[in-house]
């Protein structure tokens, strides 16, 4: 059998069941954005790894070498916004073919001091090795009060589900470079940004599960209910989406719901809250698309009038 | 100007430069085994992160699956080993292609938990992504007593120049496993093992500066001397070399010696300390290979009774 055939998450589960904790001081491990470790009284330390690889994240193509370096830093500055916290110290382990231009080394190397000085982040160690195709691997520390915390496994029924922004550009933006037509979501994709400010703000203001949008709202509305054990009804009508992505998406014949749903890579937030916190929520224009159900009425998509299963989302394998 | 014309030193130079710090908490950056951060009152925390990527530090010709997953995990643990501190938490990001049997997944995984529950090590966080080659990427924190913390930068003038075991093993087992031959060497390329219990009693001695050999005697020298802004002058005849190693190596009629000072991987460590640890340092099979000179005379080998100037060592892109 092959991994294509047992899907990311059946991976990620023979990790989980294969895998054993040694220590007490781990107060998340495997199946959130980042691992939640035991700090101080009132801080834990939260730790995450990401990679953006060559011809799967990126082309040459289409990405200058600064875009590679700054998509590297963000999306793992996404995974640590995700969890309510900020990011402190990155390393950086870059696989290179020998042939390499020194400028594209150069420009990655630009892109994340970019972002680390965006971000206050500490570039502090790393590894070089030689490869068929460029890999940028970072893991990044950071920090969250233990009062921020906010994991993908505590949303609770009756919650409501929230989107931070626009989504399906970033995915729509990549078809548009595929195809060589022009269209303002290609920026969406070249340099997405994460939305770390914007979290610190949300977690202050108290929400219940959250989760940044690497994959597509489907799989991240799927990774919210399994871990906190219940069921969503999602809103196609609701979930936010550019004009500029409409008519992106016009320009290939696609609807644009499927990379909004399916797509990836948007850096947006889902996360949901206790409709107490709705009035606050909507100064930060995050909009409901949904709502938190019991488990036993699954994920469903309400959409032209009738609700439907919702479609798994992107697999990073199949 | 391609990477390989610049070389993995001049690479890491165009690093440091670019790259800047914001925080105070950073004890040690860019430029030696790990990143050394700021803890608690007793203990730094360390940070680091390396690759294993095929047909570069393996191929599934001649490793098992689970060599494999052992083999990333002791790479990290060596680069903290060397630091003096000891190994806590491992995120894992594992780039693999789509068609790869699960057989081959579920090695690596086995691996690398059984080499997580040998050090007591948590295996917390993750990241899958698909790619044309197997890559596992390892980011490991640890901790260090702030007494016990050894850098590559602080060897002495005067330091004796020790190595705590036989060298060129491995890179002698990859030439053998390359030529279909048999030989005790081969283990040491499949199955390296670390010295984090021996670093750990040097350290309690008290020993000025170590790094672990994951290039080569000569490149782990030049580090520390560069580091120190010291010369060194290296004995080829007190290199420690096992018969193993030069029994293989005759059959490949290869002078054993290159193989100690150029091949790596052997994950032994390289330290220095004063002449006056000596006799407590012997005890625990650490060989004299030399000693620390002013940085005038430069990096030397003394060699069937000549000086000769120590060629590089290993260079992952030239």
């Amino acid at each position: 059998m092959k991994i294509k055939d047992v899907g990311e998450f059946g991976l990620i589960d023979k990790i989980r069941k294969k895998t054993k904790l040694y220590s007490k001081d781990v107060i998340v491990g495997l199946g959130d954005d980042t691992a939640v470790l035991k700090f101080d009284a009132k801080n834990y330390l939260i730790f995450t790894t990401d990679a953006l690889a060559q011809n799967v994240h990126f082309s040459l193509g289409y990405f200058t070498q600064k875009q590679i370096g700054m998509k590297a830093i963000e999306q793992n500055v996404s995974d640590i916004a995700a969890m309510g916290g900020l990011p402190i110290y990155a390393v950086v382990s870059l696989s290179l073919p020998k042939n390499t231009d020194v400028k594209i080394f150069d420009g990655i190397i630009n892109g994340i001091n970019k972002k680390c000085k965006r971000y206050r982040i500490d570039f502090v160690g790393g590894n070089l090795s030689s490869s068929k195709e460029i890999i940028v691997n970072i893991a990044m520390l950071g920090f969250v009060e233990k009062k921020y915390l906010t994991l993908r496994s505590k949303a609770k029924i009756g919650d409501l589900i929230f989107c931070s922004g626009n989504v399906g550009s970033s995915s729509i933006g990549l078809e548009l470079l595929k195809r060589k037509i022009n269209g303002k979501s290609i920026k969406k994709h070249l340099e997405p940004k994460s939305r770390l400010d914007l979290a610190r703000k949300l977690v202050k203001i108290g929400i219940n599960s959250m989760i940044d949008i690497s994959d597509g709202i489907a799989s991240e509305i799927r990774h919210i209910c399994r871990e906190s054990n219940v069921g969503a009804i999602i809103y196609a009508d609701k979930i936010p989406i550019s004009n500029a992505t409409v008519i992106d998406s016009k320009k290939i014949n696609k609807n644009p719901l499927d990379f909004a749903l399916y797509g990836g890579e948007d850096f947006e937030l889902v996360f949901t809250a206790n409709k107490n916190k709705l009035k606050q929520l909507k100064k930060h224009d995050a909009k409901v698309i949904g709502e938190i159900v019991d488990k036993k009425y699954g994920i469903r998509l309400v959409k032209d009038g009738k609700s439907l299963k919702l479609k798994s989302g992107f697999d990073h394998f199949s």
